[in-house]
């Protein structure tokens, strides 16, 4: 019923995830009626997504080169690495302005019911990023497991902790004493403007044990 | 921090309609992730968009050629049309499968507060359209008014119903009795599945104004 043109835009539109068939019709009229440019920018932008997009050598985040912005960054402390699941987890953590280490993107957590075990992530580039510079002049002092406070995200952090646990029991304690690597978790709580009375049983929990000396 | 690509199809997927900045950022890891083939097959979809789109010069509908492909099918009634705010409701009405009639696309309805008056929507090509065939052997029989039931779709109904009433006062009745053309509005009521206990009042007066023999 519509030109051709359109109806191949709302086909490739519904394909997004999130996007049906209504919000797909009614965004291709937009794009149709209200700005000639954008449907050419946007067009334009989406089949140059890829160009020169790669992924980082050391933390596996979005990089324009070889090293993402921040790993290139002499500033970032080295020494701290945040362990996220994916790319845009970085991005919000950015976004605080208040981290100054580095950053270790998973592409991924576990997830057994789905297949996904830890050769499907970059768990193994992790345990080895750490384990090179355990016997450097510039060891890893603290991981921050930063995955998402779900089933599968805290899984994973526990996975990872048990990992670098054990890489630090089969090296002689006076090598890499146990003090100088910290593996801490974020804080799962109450978030800012929340309140208490709608707060499910699991986020209080946590919110109780993870209190804070005030 | 993004990689150039990824942060100028996000800048640009954020300027939908409906979509914001998280939701864009999702959209363009998707489309990084997911499937290699798709942002191009979008983004060539997009530039293409407006490629051999015209307004159909009977009824204003979006068309691959002169004439839509409603207005160009000799089965469908020519003297039954069916008038619409948008392209989009075409679509929804055809997808009943039950009109057999054609259509008139107003492209808009009239709305004072936003400045949209009668010269600014497909209005008089309508009237112009109607008062043509008046004295042919093929005149219009019926007019039915299908713009939304919003207040602003209300408004262009009587409007387009008072330009009509006068287009038949200004003919001797001999001409263009007024039997022989009538106008309609779609009706207002319940939605199928819907529920009286949650209607509003205006539709619930409605559809007790609108109430058919049993």
């Amino acid at each position: 019923m519509l030109p051709k043109s359109i109806q191949k835009t709302i086909n490739e539109l519904s394909r997004l995830p999130g996007i049906g068939a209504k919000t797909a019709q009614r965004l291709a009229m937009y794009l149709l009626r209200d700005n000639k440019k954008l449907h050419r920018d946007l067009g334009e932008a989406l089949i140059n997504l890829t160009d020169g997009v790669h992924y980082c050598i050391e933390c596996h985040n979005l990089a324009d080169g070889e090293l993402c912005k921040i790993c290139d960054n002499p500033l970032r402390d080295k020494s701290l690495i945040c362990v996220v699941g994916e790319a845009l987890d970085v991005v919000s953590i950015e976004n605080t302005g208040q981290y100054k280490g580095v950053y270790h993107v998973l592409h991924g957590v576990l997830s057994p019911i789905d297949g996904i075990g830890p050769e499907d992530i970059k768990m193994d580039a992790l345990i080895r990023r750490v384990e090179n510079r355990m016997n450097t002049d510039y060891p890893v002092r603290e991981i921050i497991l930063a995955t998402n406070p779900s089933v599968e995200g805290e899984a994973t952090a526990l996975y990872i902790q048990r990992q670098i646990m054990g890489l630090k029991t089969t090296l002689p304690s006076t090598e890499y004493p146990e003090a100088e690597l910290r593996i801490t978790r974020i804080a799962r709580g109450i978030p800012i403007g929340g309140e208490l009375e709608y707060a499910d049983y699991v986020t209080l929990t946590k919110a109780m044990e993870g209190r804070q000396n005030y």
